[in-house]
């Protein structure tokens, strides 16, 4: 059997879900977390690491695998302040790699990570999802000076988020480019030498929002991404849903072809119902209840022999329980379960 | 994709999971439960059976089969009164049909059902489990005036025991197996009439307990069990975890022949820990968390189009829940979906 290692994100001692109980879904290998009290830019430091690698393997489970480390802003922007900040996660990147981590996700999105419109939509069966509906953005967006997203509320303060939306009210996509080129060809050497796979994930959704520039998004983008730096360092998190809320996404085609390259470190599996108009809600991971063929996509990924980490990715809220959209224990625990079913179809010899 | 439908076993409003929970499961096509406040060898009255079903389809599932329909002990030691009995087991299938189920349940072991040593061992990873050890069932037997075993202590009354394990000590196999001729040959004519499917459940575990007689209990004993009326109407429950904890028995063999056959008509699917010494401990339905190959035996259901009915079978207690042993919904949530991801694997198109 091919040896996929299947994770489960974890979000620190915070986390309303215990380690406790993630260690008793069968076939769970260990956890993608992160250290959540270090300010964006500075370096984590080897102790934290190794204690929060230490906690995780108390409960039994392994800590291979970060998502994420947060590339600063000034770095996104090309700010003269980025080489500090690029020599900050050049020593983050060795400290992981003392500790024995495998895999470093992250993300070049500007200012805002994934983006919903609604956090808790009540589906028909009383659970309850994230969903993207055009109609409520533009009701958010209709004022860019108080732009309160669902999920970011609290990120920034006020003054900072309009500083930022300003920062980039020129920048093209291209500038965003040269930002990334910039910053793989200072990180990637120093993740070849620590045997780091660097794996970027996918803008979610992946188009523009707030005329801020995106450029993770499809096929051509993922082609240009690892032609920048040509090094097993230089990867992919391949995440379904994000690439899958665009129909025009082949989300299957792009795990074959990047899945043969050895170029995705890090598959996260989530379903997405795409509706009429650019508009999605996110479904339970079982085919059948959103849009994208999972175990077509898993078949792909078994076909390329894909030994690297795998995340179920957000669940709906479901059993009455509460907790942090997307990221409840229940729906993801079955997730997994399912996903481990049909790896199991695909790999038995 | 062969249309095998996933239900959920029930106990009614007493059981502490709900049903609107039950439906959050992705892939759930509905419940297997039964009416639990008749007395054994009663008539099933058709309102009851219709007012369970509403709850449940209230509850956007499905009820199309029982678990179980009871047979009276005096049917199995062949008395006198039995054909009261069965006039009346005739009629409850009548109801039944009436009410739309398609299949019914039922096993044919005296006195006790499914027998385990301890229904709350526990893992080493906080979960926990039903086992059956040889060292706890000899103590268990040692005083025969007072046999207490788990999960049956309260379903008779001490002297009611003893004046059943009494009446079956001259009874052999034989003899038993007489009683389940009788039995069929007077039942699975009604049940074809009404197009209704009776599927007998194997003893659990398939051998001799208390020297009472057990016949359901490895390919011998299902070949002559569908020898005895050849009819579509009489056909099995094959238990993966009962048939699959003695080791000679070999599971994907038995639902190749019988699913060729299409005498399966119920699919209870749990994975157990084969020990030393026929003890064995319930675990996980995933595979390398237990002795049995998963899917191997679901590509065994799908190769034969198999278009039944399945079920998770029992499953460990996680994530601090409280309830009937066995019969939690969070590890049995996770079996249906394991098993879903399987079935969709060998399934698709």
């Amino acid at each position: 059997m091919t040896e996929m290692k299947m994770v489960f994100r974890w979000f620190g001692h915070d986390d309303p879900v215990p380690l406790k109980y993630i260690n008793q879904i069968p076939g769970m290998y260990g956890i993608v977390s992160a250290l959540y009290d270090i300010p964006v830019g500075d370096v984590w430091p080897l102790d934290k690491i190794t204690k929060l690698k230490q906690t995780i393997e108390e409960a039994g489970l392994h800590l291979e695998i970060i998502e994420s480390v947060p590339v600063h802003e000034d770095i996104k922007l090309g700010h003269p302040t980025r080489d500090q900040y690029i020599s900050n996660y050049q020593d983050t990147i060795r400290n992981l790699a003392k500790a024995g981590i495998k895999v470093i996700c992250y993300n070049f999105m500007p200012v805002f990570d994934w983006t919903r419109t609604q956090l808790d939509k009540q589906l028909p069966d009383g659970s309850s999802t994230l969903v993207f509906y055009n109609e409520q953005l533009e009701k958010l967006s209709q004022d860019k000076n108080n732009l309160a997203l669902p999920g970011w509320d609290t990120s920034y303060q006020k003054q900072e988020l309009q500083a930022l939306l300003e920062a980039y009210q020129d920048k093209t996509d291209e500038d965003l480019w040269a930002s990334l080129s910039y910053f793989l060809k200072a990180i990637i050497p120093v993740a070849e030498e620590c045997d780091i796979k660097m794996a970027i994930h996918p803008d979610d959704p992946p188009w523009s929002l707030f005329d801020l520039p995106r450029i993770i998004k499809n096929e051509q983008s993922l082609d240009r991404l690892i032609s920048i730096v040509d090094s097993d360092s230089n990867g992919l998190t391949l995440c379904s849903g994000s690439l899958g809320c665009d129909a025009n996404n082949d989300v299957i085609k792009l795990v074959k072809k990047f899945g043969q390259k050895n170029k995705i470190h890090f598959a996260h599996m989530r379903n997405v119902k795409i509706l009429d108009n650019r508009d999605f809600e996110e479904s339970a991971h079982y085919s059948a209840t959103g849009s994208l063929d999972m175990s077509g996509i898993l078949k792909a990924y078994a076909d390329s022999n894909f030994s690297g980490y795998m995340r179920p990715d957000h669940g709906r809220m479901i059993w009455g329980e509460q907790g942090r959209a997307g990221y409840g224990l229940y729906d993801r625990a079955l997730g997994a379960s399912y996903l481990l079913g049909i790896w199991e179809a695909f790999t038995k010899e």
